[in-house]
């Protein structure tokens, strides 16, 4: 049994937890996988998520613990653990930190989303939220695109600019700038990236400093959630949405909806896109993230084969256990 | 967090086990808990059980594999893992062998009936069944009761010698003798115990040697599962559960219940024994177990409270990792 903690996480190289979310988008298209409803458990104010998702050879389930009050305690208030199995023999293979996983996958949601959905060539963006999501958003980013100037919007300028610190250490080439208003950060980014828990848009702007950009939300995983203002999803061009589970769970998604403002039609899966691609020049794009646990299993298949094979690597991951 | 695995389990003391076990009865009747229902996750011709259960304090999820075809890669079909989290900040604090948990609680559910349900200068018992749970059962009828004559009954008679020499080896003053036939052994047993995962009842015999006998069912896990005939539930002075939902879960209730056997008003909660305990001379009494979420939350409770204490006691407990 391998045992695989935040700071192996961390030191992973971004190609490969990327090429899993590829390779997750990829099966969806194949359907090879059995990914079951996750289940929701509440106790007092907290909640338990339980993600199961098989493989052929594979299945996974992620723990996640939210915990409001944690921070009482001097706790992140979001927790979880990765048991990774094999599928034949039904073995437990690894445990894996949940919240060190879970915040790599959904960098590289977004890392992807950036790859397929923004020009090449793009200079500017802007992330709004400086959690640990607008982080790996940012270095998913930066991994996709040569970004020349990154704006940060967030209440407390503290925490951006420790986040543009932490970034400049381990990306060359870009300036960061942090913004007083969200506003004008949407007015100087091509490519927006949200990641708040906001219950209400973060920013307002008139449309003409919508069209032609990418919007990419990442926060907002509750139908009472909603980072982008009805505006952007009107503005667009095309949707698209990592699970159509998004359009349920996200008020990003679920309000236009409800409201009329978007046709369920317009609202497109990602993976359809990984054959053709998608002609991005002169389009408006929305992209709502959700996650889902096959994330979760191909990312831990990713990171568990890496630790099998670490004795012939320069990069050593995980601790073995006796089971 | 702290990494028990099961060699670590097996050293436990089995007081602790069993105080955990009464703990966790105790509970029942203080109601300090939250034990959602189990959840069942099916993936070709395997199962996996999600089983999550809440104390103030603590919450323990189980994760239960269950591959009938394991056995082709030499892998035992049921596999477990155990994650305790605190119930107050929501961190995970330590990983546990869930088939070993498993195993060790169950034993002690049997043990803890064998303790309230039979007289106490007993002298003979019977198992019938020699898998992991007929060797814990096992064990824990002799940590109880100062048993004279074990009688082991399976149709692989090496296989029941095998079990009776470990036994010899950790427990004394005891013989065992291997039956040819069921039958013998209940006849000469004043407690009867199966671990089996029979369809249909493992013996048959006339009432009369029924009559003032404890019979405990720890198989039939399932509605299709029945491991004692009917004429032991029709004969019975008491009938206890340690949960109610063994009535749909097993057949050997579901069936006598949907047969007008038994009345449903005769199935007791074992729980309720607690108190007052139960007056066995001269009672015929039959007890099933199907198992709860709520028994592994005070086992692993117990198990995490030993590994954490440990540097003033001689037992060494689990393992540190760095999560």
């Amino acid at each position: 049994m391998i045992f695989i903690n935040k700071k192996d996480m961390q030191g992973i190289d971004q190609r490969i937890i990327q090429q899993a979310v590829e390779n997750a988008y990829r099966s969806m298209l194949t359907k090879d996988y059995n990914m079951p409803d996750r289940m929701h458990v509440a106790d007092r104010e907290n909640m338990l998520l339980l993600m199961p998702c098989f493989s052929k050879q594979f299945f996974v389930t992620k723990l996640v613990s939210v915990f409001p009050g944690a921070y009482q305690y001097g706790k992140p208030s979001v927790n979880g653990v990765v048991v990774l199995n094999d599928n034949m023999s039904g073995q437990p293979l690894a445990i894996m930190d949940g919240a060190a996983l879970t915040a790599q996958r959904t960098g590289a949601v977004g890392g992807v989303a950036v790859k397929m959905l923004t020009k090449q060539n793009i200079e500017t963006a802007g992330i709004i939220g400086v959690g640990v999501q607008g982080f790996e958003q940012a270095r998913y980013l930066l991994f996709n695109r040569r970004i020349k100037t990154l704006y940060i919007y967030t209440r407390k300028a503290d925490a951006a600019r420790d986040m543009g610190d932490r970034l400049v250490k381990e990306f060359k080439g870009f300036e960061y700038i942090i913004c007083d208003q969200p506003e004008q950060l949407v007015e100087q980014s091509e490519v927006v990236i949200a990641a708040t828990t906001s219950a209400n848009p973060v920013f307002e702007v008139p449309a003409k400093q919508i069209y032609g950009k990418t919007f990419i939300s990442i926060g907002s995983f509750r139908p009472d959630m909603q980072e982008f203002p009805n505006l952007v999803i009107k503005s667009c061009d095309a949707v698209f949405v990592d699970t159509l589970f998004a359009c349920k769970e996200s008020g990003d998604i679920a309000n236009p909806l409800k409201q009329g403002i978007v046709n369920q039609k317009m609202i497109r899966v990602f993976a359809d896109l990984l054959d053709n691609g998608y002609q991005v020049e002169k389009q408006t794009i929305f992209f709502k993230s959700v996650g889902m646990a096959l994330f979760d299993l191909a990312v831990a298949i990713a990171i568990y084969q890496l630790s099998t094979n670490q004795n012939n690597g320069a990069q050593k991951i995980g601790q073995q256990v006796n089971f």
